[in-house]
């Protein structure tokens, strides 16, 4: 029986010539991945088991993004014993504030995932490097602690759902409104433990970034990964950022799949989803009359450099609305720098938004713009769960950047269409 | 017996043909002044009064600087307590993030205060206008509340030092190193209650961000307020941010001051606050070897456009220690967006710095660069008293943007002469 892209690709990994949906299986790891939240659960477990050194200094990365640069005491002495650690066990790709940014959008920046890879990170929106046919998942502090000391880490073989992709997006819509679209049609469990597997040849019409923003929320549908086949736009990518060996695993033709959805690109429409869970989806056609507090542009979801030019684009020249609080936040350095240089910040800051240092912020109810009670925030982050982003009784709606600039405009959740 | 600059604003305000030091009474305020910690206290209070409504929407300033974009539900319930206050009682001068920063930068910038004026700030730090001739001083948000209520104020008149300022400054040397000098010289309680009056031939010297920096600082020398003799270059300023009437008033010939100090600018070294006291004070030639974890530049005292020129002048081109935490607070929208036109945010990027949105962040241990058990930073902030910046075993040390930019580069407190 044939396998799936990510079923080949832990075969590999594995040592055995196929696996099949349902196995357990060790497999061996190409990068293991910790924040500033993460890390220091992981450390205590590593000196649990009494290792002394890590299994590969190149194959780990430390990134403290969550609520740096340190939101408080707590949060700066997790910095402090993740930053410790990170010497003392010399490991090469750990990032401090001023080189760093948002893990999702540093690993693959820095050329450490390239297509085929296994990865494992203790933070669940790690299956963004799906996006590069790689698999890449979430997992927890512990097996993370166990992947440091091994290099190994074990994995139920999942299913899998197939994505078919055909035609191109219109000019308002972006890979986020694909995967919001595509989670309100299949539920927050649409996807349990299975890996979402994207093909056809409307992926050539699909940016990395779309396909970042696009694996990135796998989670959010409840998949182990979410994973794009390997084509040119892939490769251009990688071999910009990237000097590691990568290895293209196609689907055998007759690869088990328990679903194939067929999605016409063309036909998605601008979508939110609207609280408390990410599939209480609505297109903007749809979503009437509702007033917001804050919008929030950025995050490992949609702070990439394509994300705040569509934002620019709507927001230059203009000026947000009184009453919103915009708050933009560059996923990386690096992407901040370009989007400085391409005057992106500036046009932010003319337009009455704010522009913060890369962090996940807000986000995950980090910092750097909590929502007090009765607040609404339209966001580009990933999760709209009840009080992700502060007060129990604070909403979330997300949405792609271009809605997000477009709300911030008006002061209620806006078609990007209506604005020019 | 004649009077001080600072008695004769308060006898004018007062409807008296003069006043003495020790005296009560009663002055008229031209502003009131509040931010996001202070002013849901008096709004409390303000309530209590049965008051419904302020005295004049055009004499208060609300400014939500200190723990925003919010850092947590708490900060978010705080803004939002205040600006529902500030719309329901119309207060014109309320400002949002994305079209503010931190107050006291704010304040000027936007007119609020001119030559003359009587001011009072739930916050300390509020001293600063004294740099445009202005008495101004931080009160008790009891005081705020009546002050919103009734436009008036009690005082007792403060004595006076005299600070006579002669020579010019030298190249790596600017008003920071001024004041921590004078700190250094009189202690923490060498003003106490008093006028720290600057005047003399110096002071065409001193441009209006270096006296903002002084004044500033004239609480953490005690001082019930600081106040500089009103010249061209206030004039200018004034003249460039506001249409405010002002009135110049220059001390009686007479007039009493308790001390006469006599200050050659060009004598003063580089000069930086040791731990945990502002008065404890070292010129760089004596600091010896102090290594650093974090170097903040910004806050109230020095984040202006000046500041950040210099500092700029210094990373430009080069890279920050790798192990120094380099973060960079623009004091408001309108210094990051001349900044960032300048080239200066593009430099501190490169450099491996972080640029933060204005807020007050860390100098008061609120956000964005919490220290860390053990941890020490070269601040260009006003206060290193224990805990100040985190953790209560960690260490502030105070510096001008220049010192504090150097030592970001070698990640120990470093003489910018040094640098080239």
């Amino acid at each position: 029986m044939g396998m799936t892209m990510t079923q080949k690709i832990l075969a590999d990994h594995a040592g055995l010539k196929s696996v099949k949906a349902g196995e357990f299986i060790e497999a061996n790891l190409d990068l293991v991945l910790g924040n500033d939240i993460t890390t220091p659960v992981a450390i205590t477990e590593f000196n649990k088991m009494s290792f002394d050194k890590v299994f590969d200094k190149k194959k780990i990365a430390i990134v403290p993004d969550h609520f740096t640069p340190s939101k408080d005491i707590k949060s700066a002495q997790q910095c402090k014993c993740v930053r410790e650690f990170a010497y003392d066990k010399k490991i090469e790709n750990y990032f401090e504030i001023g080189e760093m940014g948002i893990e999702h959008a540093l690993i693959p920046e820095k050329g450490l995932v390239v297509p085929g890879d296994v990865v494992i990170g203790a933070d669940s929106h790690t299956c963004t490097y799906g996006a590069l046919g790689a698999f890449s998942t979430g997992i927890g502090s512990t097996d993370m602690a166990a992947g440091m000391a091994t290099g190994k880490c074990w994995f139920k073989v999942p299913g899998a759902l197939k994505f078919v992709l055909s035609g191109k997006l219109n000019k308002w819509v972006s890979g986020k409104d694909v995967i919001l679209h595509i989670i309100g049609m299949i539920g927050v469990d649409g996807a349990l433990y299975k890996s979402m597997e994207f093909v056809g040849e409307g992926l050539k019409n699909l940016s990395i970034d779309d396909r970042f923003t696009i694996a990135n929320m796998a989670i959010e549908a409840g998949g182990k990964n979410g994973i794009f086949m390997v084509d040119d736009i892939t490769l251009d990518y990688v071999k910009e950022h990237s000097t590691k060996e990568y290895k293209i695993y196609a689907p055998d033709e007759d690869a088990q799949y328990d679903e194939v959805y067929e999605i016409d690109l063309s036909s998605i429409r601008p979508t939110v989803s609207f609280p408390h869970l990410p599939d209480n989806t609505r297109t903007i056609d749809e979503v009437g009359d509702v007033k917001i507090d804050q919008v929030v542009i950025g995050s490992c979801t949609n702070g990439r450099i394509s994300d705040l030019r569509k934002a620019a684009k709507i927001l230059k020249g203009k000026k947000v609305n009184k009453k919103v609080r915009t708050i933009i936040f560059p996923a990386t350095q690096k992407i901040y720098l370009q989007a400085l240089r391409e005057g992106l910040i500036e046009d932010f800051i003319e337009a009455g938004a704010v522009v913060s240092t890369p962090t996940c912020g807000p986000c995950l109810g980090g910092h750097m713009g909590i929502l007090a009670e009765g607040e609404r925030a339209v966001a580009t982050t990933n999760r709209n769960f009840v009080g992700r982003m502060g007060h129990p009784k604070s909403e979330v709606y997300l949405a792609s950047p271009q809605v997000a600039a477009a709300s911030a405009l008006t002061g209620k959740i806006t078609n990007p269409e209506e604005i020019e």
